[in-house]
């Protein structure tokens, strides 16, 4: 087994309890995803039950997809909780580039807390760096940059991972593209959203680099078994959780396009 | 290429951004669905961050299927926003017929705001005609009276579509009978939803009225293609994501059921 | 037909209207199988509203998993309202066990309304008996304590149905133990959430105890049928809703594996 086909494995072992803050759009498919990969979600919307779940979770999700005022508490009382149990932290910037409400609030989280993971599209994480990355929804078209993607990396702390044709990880020293994926998982709402889910179950088992590059890997590799029978974007889904359920760490070893590339 | 069926591939050229400010229950429904049209959605919860994504929205969605106080002030926040854009609203009235509370925050919305589409089932757009609709959920069996929707498209100044045994489109003056679609999107819970969200994606690029029409026949039609095969309401579900996804110009030239009807 | 068989047939011709104040998980889930048991979901998420729609439902159901003090105001509104039609109140304690918020919240309930039916895992159930369950999340491999749901029973006067390997239901004085389901049905997030909306659409045509039986008999024997050709989670979801939809009282007389068990 190499270093990403293990985490499958650790994954399912552990069982991570998953806290996820999440938008109100794709938190089923990011919770049915964290089930099929072994981990074990479980939601809040109130501070208080926020803060004690995350005392008692092996890793924190913040998905800012449809973040507002009260739900911003919400994250800061379950990020503060899980900042004393020294679990990892995962952030999906979901739209960040699209108003300034919601890269303000990012950049509340990125001064406040040492995040492990950030994960996002290109036009999300160019946003995060002061380039005005023109991005008027949640989806972005633009391929990552890497040297943005590292200065992110190295200003935060975290890995970055950033979706896009080919994904990119990078911790500002060292990073990995992955080639895995298929274009049909940009037409179903929620793959980005639940690569986030996923990167939170693997941070529980494994750095936040190796966590980041399983996530994407994973997927998508499950997304390429799912599109040889998928007739369009609604069966397609369904195969991805099936596939995800049914991969193997052999499948990781066998299929996974990653390749080291220079920052 | 006949009027409907080049809205299609205009959705699909254009591929506008449409914000939908939209209940809990089928918002998922109503992200994939915009997608498979070829259009983007994008999803908010804040009265800042709504605002700010209605300037650069192509279209606004509005449905009340779970409305409150928070939401309405956040409706507004993006409908004024989207007026001064000069973008088409498009509402949907879930279950306005079943309590007084959601009736008057849809009359609230109509006094203010110069509505594209109001689109709903027969007792939610008798209910908002004074009518006592005797609506108990969020469901109708009523078939919808052609001169009360024509009497509301006059007060309101929108193109008013019916959803029912045949859909009906009028702008008072003139009005189709649409026949496409089957029973068993009945049986799916988010049908009227995503019909909704389909009439605000082609809003961005042809009239009110066209886009009504546009809706209910281009999802009817795919309806009757995913029956074909679907066991039930859960293959039903994704089948019709999928045939959506593959719809053409050329399939609504040939299966439209569109025929004009006199107000 | 025996007692719960017939529960099917009586929810279809009925088609109780039943008020659903749930979670944002599983919320589409939970609309998608009542229609599929022949019954109408309506949601709300304020008070008024709630209120207003209770005073006009054949049952409530309330549901805990991503609560908050707001909602709570809502579930209080929609139970004061349903006390005074006095239709029946059903309860999921959706990871009661797992915060001190979620356990006050259902004593709150537990004090004020009498609920006619109380639905959870077995950690759910046993932490409302004051017994440490040790929860760490909303899932729960114990297996019920037949005594301690007893207790419960009685204490609240409601019967109480702890899903499991083999799910039980009590009164405090008579019970059985239903062998339906198979261990798929844990690995899609909603099942329980779906067994508390159906056991609502039942509650509103037969007593709480056999609604609550039915509830997890007849969603066991669909999951059963779907388990015959489903390749995983999320095509065996999708066959889920389909095989209820097509569910027969015949097949509940056939296949229910019910059993009395000595309290």
């Amino acid at each position: 087994m190499n270093r990403y086909s293990q985490v499958l494995d650790a994954v399912r072992k552990k069982k991570p309890l998953v806290l996820q803050i999440t938008n109100t759009v794709t938190v089923n498919d990011c919770a049915n995803i964290t089930i099929c990969f072994g981990a074990s979600p479980v939601m809040s919307d109130d501070p208080d039950d926020a803060a004690e779940l995350a005392g008692r979770a092996d890793s924190l999700l913040l998905n800012i997809g449809t973040v507002n005022a009260k739900q911003i508490e919400i994250m800061h009382s379950a990020a503060d909780s899980a900042e004393d149990s020294a679990i990892p932290i995962v952030l999906d910037p979901v739209g960040a580039g699209a108003s300034a409400f919601r890269r303000e609030t990012v950049c509340g989280f990125m001064k406040k807390y040492q995040l492990s993971v950030i994960r996002g599209n290109a036009g999300e994480l160019h946003s995060l760096t002061g380039r005005d990355a023109c991005v008027r929804g949640v989806e972005s078209d633009e391929s990552a940059d890497l040297s943005l993607c590292a200065a992110l990396a190295l200003e935060s702390g975290a890995a970055v991972a950033a979706s896009g044709a080919a994904d990119l990880v990078t911790d500002g020293k060292s990073a990995v593209e992955i080639a895995n994926g298929i274009p049909m998982m940009g037409k179903i709402c929620g793959t980005g959203c639940m690569a986030g889910s996923t990167a939170a179950s693997a941070a529980a088992v494994a750095s936040p680099f190796d966590a980041a590059v399983f996530s994407h890997c994973a997927l998508g590799i499950a997304g390429e078994k799912a599109s040889l029978y998928a007739k369009g974007p609604g069966t397609f889904k369904q195969a991805l959780f099936d596939e995800v359920f049914s991969l193997t760490a052999a499948d990781i070893e066998t299929y996974a396009k990653i390749r080291e590339v220079k920052v």
